[in-house]
């Protein structure tokens, strides 16, 4: 093979330090979620089709990795479906396995299949890796770590309160100060919709309401009109396009539009529940704010929505969401658990801290000390001193071959190994070594002893 | 969906002490390759399916689990290829990808495709999953992590030394005392085989070697003999039926044994070396042992071969092996680069700390306190108490509905919460929370903000 190996497309190679941020951040997502009283669990890679297939739409079926049947059961294929051209149906025929595409049917899966054995309300987080067949492109990938908490079992209002909190806690710990909570509710979409008299035309509604800071009020209502939603049911929500003021006045606001709207009220005072808990909790270092336009998968969210943006002046998109489900685990017939959760965007997480310098110089894989070797008897010394070094937390090593010293040096230098301890038939014979700051060129001699003062 | 749902054979779900457990594990081992100086790095679940196939033998590319193309693609199958009955050929047809089989081949992926940004020796760690189509059978999964450390580019064998001291450490971490670390060197296997003069036949011969416990001298002379080794070869290696002694000892009896076999006296000479280092280190809690037969994947190590065994009296297989392998990366392009490494099997190292009580107790899933909901403000009082208590470092929840007493004490009991708050309306007018012990039924009342010293 005289080309190169690849990866194929979509896919990455993390790298130590790639690998060593990442971690960083799990680190202090799980931590937090512990401390909110999550639990983990972790489910297989995959999962029988069955269980995946008609869970995402057509369109996220079609983006969900089958696995080859093994051995001799290709011999099921169906080459009357491939012929008729159902690549669907014939590609089911090579495939009973499909990997995880999120991490939330999997979880509906476990509940449904563990309730025995599961105490309610069952408090659940979840960081695992899902695979996607989407076309590769910039910053979207086949595979991907999600990090979701959920709680299942439980109708209370309490929930979202605590992810509101939980979102806080993560990005204060990260040091990633002002970010925006935003909150909507699905009831207040559907008294929109009712107001406006369209409930199919919903998402345009929202998708163009969306725009008003960037194309204004005449121009948001032109695509309206564009979409079909008729001039008389915009006329009804004028008070959006003036929507503005903090949160109270927000919510005014929406009480005197949707005062006809049963469902819409009750959207209204599921965020007031919120609202008032979370001002008299505070927040660290978070936003929250009530943002009218949200609607992620519609379908999907039955009460709170949550979306969770970088601070202004960082250009990416959400850097995590979630909300209410009524229904999570229906489709498994497990009825009437409802459930809320929220999701970490990992990638988006890690290019953010990146961009504003944001992780500590701590998170490194370097490692602390380097031993040079000067051949037998002076590389055995080494690993005793090394032993010590290790217990007493430091990372270290010997370079394995009794090289020359330049080849040595240039691999503490490449490696940017902040320390190096020489030991030369001198040394070895007084008990002595050399610690070498490599930072500032700086060295001292100590006995072997004493090795561990002289960081 | 009447029916529960359910998970692939040889696939599992892990519940939150089992999760908890696994990290427990992973924490320990991953802090030893860090401080022995190895790096993380973590590869694409899915590899091209040409960078896998072939790397594994015929058994082993049936094992690998094969990715579906996706839409169109699959007009390409090879009905030509099914129709002849070449199942392989009509597998590959219609995939491109394939899960990882092992960690190794795709580090020798990496490192040949990263070659330029790697400095050399490379010293690296990598904690994942892998598939393999195995059949499902007990302890036999189909998805399981694996656990390795590598160093590339050097042929010093202070790696041996260090990898024995790593498997010492990781053990003794772990409070598994008394591992043997078995080793071995293929090149005294090759020696064998040179004595006896039959190199076709030294896996049959080790096989039956290492039944000596078990059948006895005339036992194994018996199977040798049957699977056709003469009875001259078996007579020149006569001393192997008496091997015994210590590593001295027992080194002693081979170099008499294959004094004529210059390969074989080069692997004793290397064991020498390792033998005589860790002499002077010391290990913590482990044994090294020479074992000759340990054969390991014979056609793959060219050095020095490793098998942990689990302390007397527990039954199980090797927790842990490795071995140097001379040409890694060859199968890439990339020559003269020799690696060793070594593995740890974590479902196995599970099973002993389980069935030996290993675990330390504040390996738990249990959330420290939970507060008990009496309605909206002395909710909001227990949140305000819980932030405290999270501050502090512990983990705590609000039960998150008002529900009767009993069901909500049933739910402390049950996830087994060591702490319960009680904050009722005469608490709240108080400033005060009653902190109930569940474990030895006590409680006491105290100041909201002294609630820290109740634990």
């Amino acid at each position: 093979m005289a080309q190169k190996p690849s990866i194929p497309k979509g896919t990455r190679d993390f790298s130590p330090i790639e690998v060593t941020k990442r971690n960083y951040i799990f680190d202090i997502i799980k931590k937090a979620f512990q401390s909110f009283g999550f639990q983990p669990i972790e489910t297989p890679s995959f999962e029988k089709s069955e269980t995946l297939l008609g869970k995402y739409g057509e369109e996220g079926d079609r983006l969900i990795f089958k696995i080859l049947n093994s051995g001799e059961k290709v011999r099921k294929a169906d080459l009357k479906a491939l012929e008729d051209g159902n690549l669907a149906r014939f590609s089911n025929s090579l495939s009973e396995k499909a990997l995880r595409y999120d991490l939330t049917v999997p979880f509906a899966r476990y509940v449904v299949q563990h309730q025995n054995d599961i105490t309610f309300p069952f408090k659940r987080y979840q960081i695992q890796p899902v695979w996607r067949a989407d076309r590769p492109q910039h910053g979207r990938f086949q595979e991907f770590f999600q990090c979701d908490a959920d709680v299942v079992g439980s109708t209370s209002l309490w929930q979202e309160v605590e992810f509101v909190q939980l979102y806080d806690k993560v990005f204060s710990e990260l040091g990633l100060e002002g970010v925006t909570i935003k909150i909507n509710n699905r009831k207040i979409l559907s008294g929109i919709a009712e107001v406006i008299g369209a409930k199919d035309k919903l998402i345009d509604f929202t998708v163009a309401l969306d725009k008003l800071d960037k194309i204004g009020e005449q121009g948001v209502k032109d695509e309206m009109l564009n979409k079909g939603i008729s001039a008389e049911a915009i006329e009804k929500v004028q008070p959006l396009f003036g929507f503005s003021g903090n949160l109270e006045e927000k919510l005014n606001q929406l009480k005197g539009l949707l005062s006809t709207s049963k469902q819409g009220m009750e959207g209204i005072s599921e965020l007031e529940f919120v609202f008032e808990a979370i001002q008299t909790l505070g927040l660290e270092t978070a936003t929250l704010d009530l943002d009218i336009t949200l609607a992620r998968g519609l379908n999907y969210y039955t009460g709170a929505i949550f979306e969770v943006s970088a601070p202004e002046g960082v250009k990416m998109g959400s850097i995590g969401g979630g909300g209410r489900y009524d229904d999570l685990t229906g489709i498994f017939g497990l009825k009437d658990v409802s459930g809320v959760g929220i999701s970490f965007g990992l990638d988006r997480i890690y290019l953010v801290l990146e961009e504003l310098g944001l992780f500590p110089e701590t998170v490194s894989d370097k490692v602390d000390v380097l031993c040079i070797n000067f051949g037998e008897k002076e590389a055995l010394a080494s690993l005793k001193l090394i032993k010590t070094l290790r217990e007493a937390g430091k990372s270290a090593e010997l370079y394995p071959d009794n090289a020359k010293m330049k080849k040595q040096m240039n691999y503490a230098n490449k490696r940017e190994i902040p320390f190096v301890i020489l030991i030369g038939e001198d040394e070895l014979e007084n008990n002595t070594c050399i610690v070498k700051n490599m930072i500032d060129g700086t060295q001292k001699e100590v006995p072997f002893d004493e090795v561990l003062t002289a960081f």
